[in-house]
């Protein structure tokens, strides 16, 4: 496994792969590997010649107010876990040689990233996707992985995809849970012993609105205010946002039909944290 | 020559020619093509193996009261000039497949994007920026040629690529002109007879900076105050800017100093022109 920090070196270096025919899995993360990213990178595996995994704790995707400073960098830990799955080159760049001096170039999907989560986060996906740009060019893959449960940030970084026409396949892969339900990321960390059993209250949820919506419930201001009662039960916690909006272009939806996507965010003391389902 | 209208088809097509170690030179162009069109497609052609020209008017970098409808589109002489000049594949795009439903994805260059021609177009770089990613994921040329003529432009896009990374050389060549100094555009075609005469004020202009600076003055305001002066003695002129600005950052210079981008922007009735000169 080769770990490259400077960007010119990685792309020439995997320009000579492409133009030898081999296909390159790409798995963009900001580290604190943890299962959802590894079965990213299994599949990437499964599928290409080459993976790829960049680790880059990118600021312009925190606000002010988050949690930059604070967010995990076991970076020994996430490059053992690289060499275990058999990433074959790691990227690893830094601050200043990703935001030089005079750096003033944003890629944004207008719409898309306010909603939801860009209610609460202005400006995170206009970093999500600045650097998912400059990545893409970087590593220039066949295929880019993503995780549904940061469902958002997938459709909009697709939407960038399309609309920019960078040449990369995307595929999204599903969340992983602990076994109690939990979906696994890396803020579960900031959570003490009895937020975690307090978090558990998201896939609770989410389970309800899926039989509400099996047992033939349509309309969405009645599953909402369902899940809302449902939350609320639990002091600790507290409601960012509940959401049933189409999956594709994350309009809100009156009635449940096509493909739905039910999103959830909730504060658990300081921690925010997201989950969410598709039904179909 | 190969005309291609689809962007998946040629990426496809040109992901091929790279594979196969070819050299890729593009020249990206809104139509009517003059000399200077020409002197970048020679140039491609000289340094490439591969010629790539895209023809498309791109309605995402005129303002709602600029001449996107009257814009000239001489497309059968176009042809003809880029089958004379060798130019091996043509990408003629038309809107709906460049910009569609649902399209919502816009690059900027902040700050350097408001400056100067900026200042009365607003959102045209970032129309231009967006385009040029666009063309640059679809293309992939290894060299891309730009005309100095549109020196802001020309500093826009070389930021957004070296932001994004953008895995391609600038290449930037020399304004050409007519025989009496007037640098060639496609909207010089607006112009009638007087206003050609009168719309050699920038080159004249741009001569007497020149001079002023040869001749040891270093003061700009002194400079741009001799510029004013020579320009308003045409009463069919009237100035939009005069700027001596770094040529690299746009920011405005007190002293002469550097390389020195001196750019002009003038009415000619309605008509906006510009040209400029860098001085070392």
């Amino acid at each position: 496994m080769r770990i490259i920090r400077d960007p010119g070196r990685l792309n020439r270096l995997l320009k000579g792969v492409s133009r030898s025919g081999k296909s390159i899995g790409f798995v963009p993360t900001l580290g604190a590997l943890h299962p959802g990213h590894l079965s990213l990178i299994k599949q990437a595996g499964q599928d290409n010649d080459l993976v790829v995994v960049s680790i880059f704790v990118n600021p312009a995707q925190f606000g002010p107010q988050e949690d930059l400073n604070k967010y995990p960098r076991p970076l020994k830990n996430d490059l053992a876990l690289c060499r275990k799955h058999k990433v074959d080159l790691v990227f690893l760049p830094d601050q200043k040689i990703m935001y030089p001096e005079g750096f003033s170039t944003l890629v944004n999907v207008e719409g898309l990233s306010r909603l939801l989560c860009g209610v609460s986060r202005p400006g995170h996906f206009r970093g999500v996707t600045t650097v998912v740009a400059k990545l893409l060019n970087i590593v220039s893959p066949d295929v880019l992985y993503l995780g549904q449960k940061d469902a958002q940030q997938a459709i909009i970084i697709a939407r960038m995809i399309k609309d920019l026409n960078f040449p990369v396949k995307v595929k999204v892969m599903p969340t992983v849970r602990e076994k109690d339900g939990l979906a696994i990321s890396s803020r579960n960390e900031y959570l003490g012993g009895q937020e975690k059993k307090d978090a558990l209250v998201l896939s609770r949820a989410l389970n309800l609105a899926k039989v509400l919506i099996k047992e033939g419930v349509k309309d969405t201001v009645r599953i909402i205010s369902r899940l809302k009662q449902l939350i609320n039960k639990n002091k600790n916690v507290k409601i960012d946002y509940i959401a049933i909006v189409d999956s594709t272009n994350l309009k809100p939806l009156k009635r449940v039909g096509g493909n739905c996507l039910v999103a959830l965010s909730v504060y658990i003391g300081k921690t925010r944290l997201i989950d969410n389902v598709i039904v179909k």
